[in-house]
């Protein structure tokens, strides 16, 4: 009798419970909600490409049956955004580091990549910084080079997530002779990958310095036509800054104003170089701000005023730029980690940019700042499930005090485990399940001997 | 015939060849020694603690024999010099990141050593830091906390090299309660300690803020009696500088040259409130730096001129500070990118602090700052045989153009599988040989308990 009704009771809670693909559950989760939920002993149920529930683990298994990944010793974070980009060089990394910019562009980077990069530059690139991200738990990129249907399709097949521009730049690229060609690509991009749910197609102006006004206009009517981002360069240095006041008598960010370019959803990378009134007008028109701290720090640009823009509540996101020069990996727990001491050390400041805002920056403000945050950036019912779980349990990162100060100033991009995007797992136990490492990495090492083949010859 | 030929052949080269306790070799080796020789399949003979030979692989296999350690993927450099740490902290790990230094100390930091240091906390935090600094590629550490005698046995234990000196400061330490008590203690550690291969015992004055005249004088007295350096913390803040230029009408750097504190070796760590005049100072009286750039960001006390020290011919090592507030962690890698991006951010130069100039402070120059560039440092034949193998086939470390601008920029701390102290493996395919991990780590967890209980209770 009493053995009957366990079991109905049991029958009645497995047929109470809802299904789920996947129930994720490990000793914490950092959500990045709206409240910013902490939750102990906490789990996540999956279905399909999305988060069903977020809470308690007893909860969630009481209230779902699925596939179950525990980590006992391990937090999970919504999957980490790098809002600014160039993957295919991963293939230059560090090919000229410690140099000044002019010499770095044009004994370097541009003749590197007049003599290599093609499709399949780019497809391998691609690849390599695809296998890199994914493995330090970044699950959305944002990017702009050239040959961006290659770096799609590259993305697709890794699984992650991007907002892919091609570059619209005013002198001759890898793939495109004018801004003109590099337009009518772009619209063909967009079209094919507009309904995509892993792909955001985007129109990526370069910068004021390289792409002319009309170029700037076509591409930002070309965003709004199908409703897609606009990414560039803003105010990066210094010069760049002294050139736009001497030549148009404005700013660089007065000037893209004027332009219209802010007229629709659009990201801005670097913006260093800005003043009060540059900062007013990037927060009338809602820009999202890419902050690259590695790559400003390593090309000397200057350190962006983030604790000013996060006060003025622009959506601020971190990026890694390209690795050829200005950074040389894709690791956005270092760029967090980074971002942080920067702010404290240039406003005087230790409690400038706190762990908790540098996370903020790498999640969900980050898809703020990609126009995102309805479907990614932190763990919540309804959003697309993009995941990491990190280990605690390792040398460097134990004792445990406060989670987000772990997170952001002790724990390492190597200590990802387990990664998933749109409700399917890349990465687990520290392995990638879609993209063949070995293979990836004796490409990479072909395409350096041949990268540095071809600047020997001069 | 032939047979008998090729046999004769082989015994002799076996005769001729000098017997090594091993012969480790690998792709690359960064060497740092004088003529920062870069060998591509090189190797290094090893017998008992000392470094035999240093060259391409096939010389030295035809050399010597022994046992042998190739990584064919990999770089073999010196181990790193970690020229500042308290690593007792490690069990206060981010216990109160991102506040201002008076709430930290008094809050937190004070109020948790008073209530939780004791041997048995000490002799854990120095396991936890040794296992973390031994997987991360470093072998030798500056030090100053208190219970150094406890320090000394588990850093003994762990395998690792240590310049290790008692806390002299003017008020009631956990150990000893006058500067008297500790300088005494200090004395009978130096005896114990001063032949010890492993261990240099030193002298640790706090700080002018901290620490009065008469004790520096008696450390300094005490430290010149037996040959043993002086460690001190050195114009860190703005505001220390300040107080000193108030009280004393001097700055920090010329009150203790006053007091007679550079009369023999000296490092002094932080720096970073200088001018040209204690530069001087600094550069006549031979003092080693230790440059905290993460400390120094993260408690927002600055940037130090490191860029001037190296080019006035300073010896600036690195140092990670301790990890409950300064530092989350005991990670020279980071140290070593860190520095580098500072000093270019700040001076507006991306040439300035190279990749090979950050390794050489993370080598060569943190042993001259320590007085020990005569036995560590570099891979040169006679010095101890103090090694790292560093791995080269992870995605974010592919492809290679530079060496030294991958050690710093793009190789991480948990690229290093393999580290020597001394001639003996204390890290071998990313296992800890002399200490055991899973207990620290339980340990370290309890101890993160119970300090978080302690604070509990206010």
């Amino acid at each position: 009798m009493r053995r009957i009704f366990a079991l109905s009771f049991v029958s009645l809670a497995l047929f109470g419970a809802e299904p789920a693909d996947w129930i994720v559950s490990a000793h914490w989760v950092l959500t990045m909600d709206r409240d910013r939920r902490v939750l102990e002993d906490g789990a996540v149920a999956i279905r399909g490409a999305r988060i069903l529930a977020v809470g308690s683990r007893s909860q969630i298994e009481a209230s779902y049956r699925g596939r179950k990944l525990h980590r006992a010793n391990s937090l999970l974070a919504p999957g980490l955004v790098n809002t600014h980009t160039h993957v295919p060089m991963s293939l230059m990394r560090g090919l000229a580091d410690d140099r000044r910019l002019r010499e770095w562009l044009e004994d370097y980077i541009f003749p590197a990549e007049a003599r290599n990069v093609d499709a399949e530059f780019v497809r391998w690139g691609t690849r390599l910084a695809c296998l890199e991200m994914m493995l330090g738990g970044t699950t959305t990129f944002a990017e702009m080079y050239y040959f961006e249907d290659v770096i799609a399709e590259a993305t697709r097949e890794a699984g992650l997530r991007g907002v892919l521009g091609e570059t619209i730049i005013g002198f001759p690229a890898p793939d495109f002779k004018t801004p003109e060609a590099a337009l009518a690509f772009n619209e063909e991009f967009i079209r094919r990958y507009r309904n995509d749910p892993w792909i955001v197609p985007a129109v990526a102006p370069h910068s004021h310095e390289t792409t002319p006004e009309a170029a700037y206009r076509a591409a930002r009517s070309l965003a709004n036509r199908y409703g897609v981002p606009l990414m560039t360069h803003l105010a990066e240095t210094r010069q760049g800054r002294e050139e736009a006041l001497k030549r148009y008598g404005m700013s660089p960010v007065r000037l893209l104003d004027a332009w219209g370019v802010f007229q629709g959803r659009t990201l801005a990378a670097h913006v260093v170089w800005v003043d009060e009134e540059d900062l007013a007008i990037l927060q009338r028109r809602g820009v999202g701000i890419a902050h690259c701290p590695s790559s400003n720090a390593k090309l000397a640009s200057g350190v962006a005023p983030v604790t000013r823009m996060l006060a003025l509540g622009l959506a601020v996101g971190l990026g890694t730029d390209g690795p050829a020069g200005s950074n040389n990996d894709f690791n956005l727990f270092e760029e967090m980690d980074l971002a942080a001491k920067l702010q404290k050390v240039t406003t005087g400041d230790p409690q400038a940019l706190s762990a908790r805002q540098a996370l903020e920056m790498a999640t969900i403000l980050g898809a703020r700042a990609l126009g995102l945050e309805d479907r990614i950036g932190s763990l919540e019912p309804g959003k697309y499930a993009d995941l990491i779980a990190v280990r605690l349990d390792r040398a460097h990162a134990v004792p445990l005090y406060d989670l987000y100060s772990q997170m952001v100033y002790a724990l390492k991009a190597s200590d990802v485990t387990d990664v998933m995007v749109h409700g399917r797992w890349l990465v687990r136990d520290g392995r990638p399940l879609t993209l063949d490492a070995r293979r990836i990495l004796s490409k990479a090492e072909e395409y350096g001997r041949r990268v540095r083949a071809s600047l020997a010859q001069r």
